[in-house]
């Protein structure tokens, strides 16, 4: 399985999050990205390949213009405002009293960012264009032949919107994987999201479009974040009307409901037909992350990979969440393992 | 002119607000109602009047059941869920994904509050609720015979929606004051917002009605807070069209251009022939207030005073913003005596 990363992705790395009233430390730290590398060369996996920069042209593909012009040059316009600190939102729009898109910069990081633990730093936009770079790489290297590959994308990108980061998401990694794929030529694109957290800017994304089939399991928005999405009843709409599958599970979920879950979300892509699969692969489904309310062991994780080879399709695996730095590798690396060696 | 006045208002103390990406220490803090109390005091304004507790009618009346359930309780909510620290918002919901109100306690702060500066610590409801029986008391002295009063609101509520907190307010005691006086007779109302900063909850609450006019001075949401609202063509809807008049107002704003918008408003005020007039009273438009970006001298506050008794209608001040604490409650009763004196 070629393995696609570009360090460039490690230079994000802001110190602190605003969670439940706290500044905590930054969870979504470079220090991920490094165990996974490791995790993959003591397995034996090929050195990681880095992306050529294809331009703007596969962000724009997904992301609007304005926002991506944001992120782009929000730090170098919130330094000019004074800051020495990252950039938060301060506050933010809320529907009904007649809002709008303002100019200065404060206001565009409550527009633009929807949570207190997606700030921009100096390195964002650098870092998180390299991560669109390497998810375009992969999805290339599969439009191209290879049967699977791995884009070690860092921050990850399932909870950015067309027009929104938050979730520590900027661009929608996955989203641009799956456009890659569908203009190099895959018909019909399926995106099953793993991760612990709804993909809410995935649902965002491809939510009226019949061509990407988008499948997620996850905490429910009833107990989890990123609280507002995800419910079993958001399905798509207009020529995206039954192309969302949204299968939200209670916290205490156990590995056997959860891989029953699985297998009802793989009923679906089976019947979608995809050309092409891109995983968006988040482990923080782990008992032992700490952001995760599910009981699912590592064994779990080589349980996924071989049943997803099984579908003997196309397949890009692209990273998203794992908060337990320590055994992050381990469990991504049990998920490629699995599947490579089914 | 009688005053009103809780006591109670003072308990709530957050020891913080995050602003622009910095824990920094709680603005909106008691020193600003102590401030203006021995300002008062040293005036010779009658001791202040402790209001009457009214039950939850007069806030019902404006606010939203669910939303006023979630104030009376999201803070017992969040201890059980073990913070020990204020209730912030981390994560809030975007319009055009399916959002849906969330039953947790994390997910009720970002469906009903608009930025990281309104947290709930454990005092919260009871003061809040402490402020609108101020307002409250202030309306029903207007209403049965004072010529005016001030109510001595703390925290603030032009920012206040019918559902939404924000902007270190909670309930729109303006608002509150307002209804309260068309409730006890009064055929039209109109309130003039004063504060440096766009009354934005005050607008919403009142935006489609057109028995009450409101007519607001402040900094333009092309740069100034809360960003999003607040433009000159934002007149009302329904019917409440024309019953809405914003005067945005540039950074750098002089006395005169800030007198001559006055003059704007109060033409309008003139037309519109209410029974009753409340001055949603911030004094954070003089030029020494850390929010400030107007060049407005205290001169100008006795002048706005005697302008406004000069309409020979029922008046009640309420509280809003002014976070120069020193010189917080000489800049108010310059207002206040400036009517009293014309
Ligand atoms: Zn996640
Ligand atoms: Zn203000």
């Amino acid at each position: 399985m070629r393995v696609f990363f570009s360090p460039r992705q490690l230079a994000h790395a802001p110190a602190s999050e605003f969670s439940r009233g706290e500044m905590i430390a930054f969870r979504e730290c470079p220090v991920r990205a490094q165990s996974i590398l490791a995790a993959l060369a003591a397995a034996g996996f090929p050195a990681p390949s880095q992306p050529v920069d294809p331009g703007l042209a596969p962000v724009l593909a997904i992301h609007d213009g304005e926002y991506v012009e944001f992120l782009r040059t929000a730090w170098t316009r919130w330094r000019a405002g004074g800051a020495t600190v990252a950039a938060y939102p301060t506050a933010w729009p809320v529907p009904g009293i007649g809002e709008r898109r303002p100019d200065t910069v404060e206001g565009l990081l409550g527009w633009y960012i929807f949570d207190s633990g997606t700030p921009i730093v100096a390195e964002t936009w650098d870092a998180v264009k390299a991560g669109a770079d390497t998810a375009h790489a992969g999805a290339l290297a599969v439009a191209t032949g290879a049967h699977s590959a791995f884009a070690l994308c860092r921050p990850p990108g399932h909870h950015a919107a067309r027009a929104l980061a938050g979730g520590y998401c900027y661009l929608n990694n996955a989203a641009i994987a799956a456009q890659t794929l569908r203009d190099q030529g895959a018909g019909r694109v399926a995106i099953l999201d793993v991760d612990y957290h709804h993909g809410n800017g995935t649902q965002e994304i491809f939510y009226e479009r019949g061509d990407v089939l988008f499948v997620s399991l996850h905490a429910d928005p009833a107990f989890g974040y990123p609280y507002y999405t995800g419910y079993g009843d958001q399905s798509g709409r207009g020529a995206g009307e039954g192309t969302t599958l949204n299968l939200p599970l209670a916290a205490g979920t156990t590995e056997a409901e959860w891989l029953a879950a699985l297998e009802h979300g793989l009923a679906r892509l089976g019947e979608f037909a995809p050309d092409a699969v891109v995983v968006s692969l988040g482990v923080d489904t782990w008992a032992g992350d700490p952001l995760s309310h599910f009981k699912v062991s590592a064994r779990a994780f080589p349980a996924l990979g071989a049943r997803l080879a099984g579908l003997g399709l196309p397949t890009l695996f692209v990273m998203e969440g794992g908060y337990a730095t320590a055994e992050l590798g381990k469990n991504v690396v049990g998920v490629l393992s699995g599947f490579e060696d089914a």
